[in-house]
């Protein structure tokens, strides 16, 4: 892909306002994440006013890690109102085969057909509706084994989609590329693919969404790759990495984009 | 104003018992904020005990960042137990501006006598009935358009409103003043607003609240600077500003204050 | 206690998939602490699938520190659940003596009789029945004065019962220990406590419960005087303990565990 860094360009000259519905664990770090990467994020999730404010931001993401059912009926209404108003949301379908109302709530909100899905090995499979239940939030599964899974559920909902791990998998169905950015700390930090669903949604305001979630993906593994030069474990890691998102300029990130079609 | 530090030392003598309803972005920040800056903070929410616990504390503060429903109950349960038992309480009305149901939550927490009211320029001017929705949780105008609505404020609601930003703006609807502590990393990191309305709670129990105030300003702002002096982005500024708020003394605050009267 | 250094060894070769029911402060600091010490946490607390995650996790926290009704009912099916199936689960009775709504959950969550319970000495003195509300989570009185509380507690309850503080005192009800590490910065940072909670969960799976206990927290508080020896303060505490944690080994523990028979 040409010129990666046009796109943390754009991002950041719109500033956009990232809406999240997201779980209570990434909820600061997703915070962190989106302001040091130059985006402004809100997180609100009340079912009197998520629908409302759905509409005032440039970006939704909704993350279903500690979901519960007042929870999961602001993010169908939020998400009914950005599908409506073409306002770009990515879905983070945590954990989504762990259990029965995850499996439920995944399959409602993928037929609010998200721009977007983004998600580990483990969950884009059971989204897809094949194994992969996972560990928790965590994966047991190697992104080659999702790929299939991936350009599927592409298909069937219309999403480019996301499954990100040592080496990154993008496809929007026809079109896929691979992201090898990343560091071996980051799985060691709790709620980075969180916010890292929270930086895609801001890279999307306004961009070509394929383009737009490589770009996303180079960004936050470049940032990962510079934390993990300097960083002594995972305490010293989080915060060479917020540092890193905010230093990392735009031709820094076309230099080191590691990104290829598939 | 003659020897801010005072103000600092009486607090810390006191430790003071903090309970905030805060949001789910905050809390973690502002209990370790209230902490390293030397209070007792307690976060209860349940409106099965938030009266109960509110009438056991020095003070409270209340934050509307991620509010619902039931949050909301809790919220007016334990302010009015505080108003009743004279416990200073302080209202910070995130992003007030922004929803019907975060406008009419705003009112009816003013109308239930906050001692201080600590928000944004587009929050205040938001809560004084006036222009200034805001981008989400961040302000779109600066603090001195907001002077007259937070005069206004405070003469219509009894409280000292404080509109904080750049150069801080304090007032109780006669005296006014301006404290031009803080760094411009400051509003890079999620919820150090919201940690500062715990500040300013702490600050408050057992001491005169226009004065507490002012120091309890000067002092968070000292610690931004003294962290931006040493951080190389949002991640290790964050460490570094709790570090700053553990190591100043009362001597160092009277020295650093810039604290004028308005 | 001979070579605390293999209940490390055990936890990290096992790396358990822990359920947490936790309060909104803690949840983040505990699942990074958690994937720092080689455990793979997981925080789920809705009624329509707690009781279910419960059964695929091997050890189970519940911490009741932000509780309301929905969780608690979330937290007795989970432990249920965890005793049906012999899951190790603990119980982190967050300033139980503060309000009637914390005794009476507390008292109902030892009648399900959890596998360990952690608490400081006001804590534990309140399950005991006994005085000592603290104030809020912060402990009012020194690990002695509840010493006759815990073997009481443990006798009366089944559990092995941990009260930390300076130095920590374990017991089940016949036997005792005291572990002595520890630092003084740790009461300074926010929801260390409720993470050492989930450290010991990740120690109890497979493995005795008592001597589990004991090298939990000579771990944690070993990781503590690693992160005292080069911290400036509680910001600088908090990155070194997670790097700590994740540096110790089996060896290290082993060499730097200070526990003693009582």
């Amino acid at each position: 892909m040409e010129d990666p860094g046009q796109y943390l360009t754009s991002m950041r000259q719109t500033a956009p306002l990232v809406h999240n519905i997201t779980n209570y664990v990434a909820m600061n770090v997703m915070a962190n994440v989106l302001l040091a990467s130059g985006a402004s994020p809100a997180m609100v999730h009340a079912r009197e006013e998520a629908a409302e404010f759905a509409g005032l931001a440039q970006a939704l993401s909704i993350n279903i890690g500690t979901v519960s059912p007042p929870w999961a009926e602001a993010m169908e209404a939020a998400a009914t109102v950005a599908r409506a108003k073409d306002i770009p949301w990515v879905l983070d379908p945590v954990a989504v085969g762990a259990t029965a109302y995850r499996r439920a709530l995944g399959a409602r909100l993928v037929e609010l057909r998200p721009t977007v899905i983004r998600g580990n090995a483990s969950e884009i499979l059971a989204l897809a509706g094949e194994a992969g239940a996972g560990k928790g939030a965590d994966s047991t599964e190697s992104v080659a084994t999702a790929e299939g899974a991936a350009r599927a559920l592409a298909r069937h909902s219309g999403a480019v989609v996301a499954v990100t791990g040592a080496v990154d998998f993008v496809t929007d169905g026809e079109r896929a590329a691979r992201v090898a950015n990343g560091h071996a700390m980051m799985p060691r930090v709790t709620a980075l693919g969180c916010s890292l669903t929270g930086v895609v949604a801001a890279f999307l305001a306004g961009q070509p969404r394929f383009e737009a979630v490589l770009a996303a993906l180079a960004y936050f593994g470049l940032a990962g790759e510079r934390a993990g030069a300097t960083a002594n474990g995972p305490g010293s890691f989080q915060v060479a990495f917020l540092d890193a998102l905010h230093a990392i300029d735009a031709d820094t990130l076309t230099a080191g984009a590691r990104i290829e079609t598939a």
